[in-house]
């Protein structure tokens, strides 16, 4: 039996993609994912309110849920004033993005990928003096809307550039679902994160985990429920959803920790929170075997 | 370049899953399809009114509709007076079904696996008798709904008695969508069908057909904008969409003589007809890049 390690992205990735819930429904979310047997969730984002304000309350979100010693909890920043909040929230593991695509990075964080890097390294020895780790995400690894393909060498030269600033660690984002099988392939012939993050746009999802799997990548992303979709897509699928990938792996003989009905439960929370029905197969059909 | 050989379904198993429409509709999407470069197209099955309306008038529907010499279209029989309406009507491919797990047989066909199986014995020779060729599409192959796991020796004794009786060719039918890459390995480690039908109701299709085209089989159904959806599980997902199997093999290299362009225009189509928002992800957020 071999573990893959799963890190939960519903209550930030997913619910900074969908309309502003209540502080009280996250609370409940993360309580019930801390309680699925998933060993890390990514809980909060703190960027300004005013461009994100499904995170507005992340300090209160935070401060009010439930942090499961066996969890391990990350927040997303976007600069130094986000890191210091993080920070004084408790985090330790902090997540930071950067697109390899300069016009997505430029639509996104209104400067130039170079830019977001230099910010980066600036980030790392602020993060690291506090006694905390940082993940840098390289967003559209695998293509972008704007531009299009993404080289790989590309994204190779982020890695290398943000490794040498110091980063922990790496993952690649599949940011709005152009990742298949053989774009997984062509990129980790070049580079290999220490995590994954797919989304389910294109029906790929799986397809690609499987891919990444069988190349030697053991974390990877999941939102439960699908929750998020896709900003450049109304409608379309956004984050795998974690039930799914969990049900799939379970079935290949994976151990992630996660008790899979837990997870349902969670996902119908998660439903019920937002108000429309989630893209999540498994929630909708339930296991394969009952 | 390897080619992938694709069976459009949706003409016949997506929309006999799904609300009547009307003879035009099913005649304008035949013909948008046999338009897309599509080699194969299930396009009717001839099955008695009473038991499913939507194909009561297929007669009609395979009269009146275009008839591409580049497109080979079969038609699906449950019995012997379906395969004379198929054959009087010029199908000469034929598919006959037979479940794997005894209980859905009885719930789908009302007799035994055994039974349906003599019928096929009997089948076989007058269909090959009028110059016709009979499938024989293996359902609950990869899982039962009411029995759960279907052991891959019992498809394989399934296969070695209907090739004995003369069948030309063999499907597998993930009929519930409980099929994952484990199963896929485990079903084809033991017998290997000419083609595989998957469904998408747990998110696993086309990490499915990954799985099945790594072990050789390059044969596979598919269901325009998953035209159909499940029974089993309302609101869940059925047939992998074509266009979603589409896009992923032309990114990976493979041909299928398949205009992608065309075939999401015929998957625009079919959601109109149905009047439902049908789950393609390639459908809602087009071709990866653009």
């Amino acid at each position: 039996m071999s573990f893959v390690s799963i890190r939960e992205v519903g209550p930030r990735d997913g619910l900074q993609n969908e309309d502003p819930v209540p502080a009280d429904a996250k609370v409940r979310l993360l309580d019930a994912l801390s309680a699925t047997g998933v060993r890390r969730i990514e809980a909060v984002s703190f960027v300004h309110p005013k461009a994100i304000p499904q995170m507005a309350d992340a300090d209160e979100v935070w401060a009010r849920s439930r942090h499961d010693p066996d969890v391990r909890y990350s927040a997303l920043v976007p600069n130094t004033r986000g890191a210091q909040r993080a920070l004084a929230a408790g985090f330790r593991e902090i997540e930071v993005v950067v697109s390899a695509s300069d016009t997505h990075n430029r639509k996104n964080l209104n400067r130039s990928t170079d830019e977001s890097l230099d910010d980066i390294a600036q980030l790392v020895p602020l993060i690291h003096a506090a006694g905390g780790t940082v993940e840098v995400i390289v967003a559209t690894s695998f293509g972008c809307p704007y531009e299009g393909d993404v080289p790989p060498e590309r994204v190779g030269s982020i890695v290398e550039r943000v490794r040498a600033d110091g980063a922990d660690r790496i993952a690649f984002g599949d940011t709005t679902g152009m990742g298949t099988p053989r774009r997984v392939r062509d990129l980790l012939s070049v580079v290999t994160p220490d995590l994954l993050h797919f989304h389910n746009t294109r029906g790929t999802g799986l397809a690609n985990i499987l891919t990444a799997l069988n190349l030697g990548v053991t974390e990877f992303d999941a939102s439960v429920g699908g929750l998020g979709g896709c900003p450049y897509a109304p409608g379309a699928s956004g984050n795998v959803a974690t039930e799914e990938v969990v049900h799939m792996l379970h079935d290949m003989g994976y151990e992630t920790g996660i008790d899979l009905d837990a997870l349902i439960a969670a996902a119908a929370l998660a439903q019920e929170i937002v108000g429309r029905e989630l893209p999540s197969g498994v929630l909708k059909a339930g296991l394969r075997t009952r």
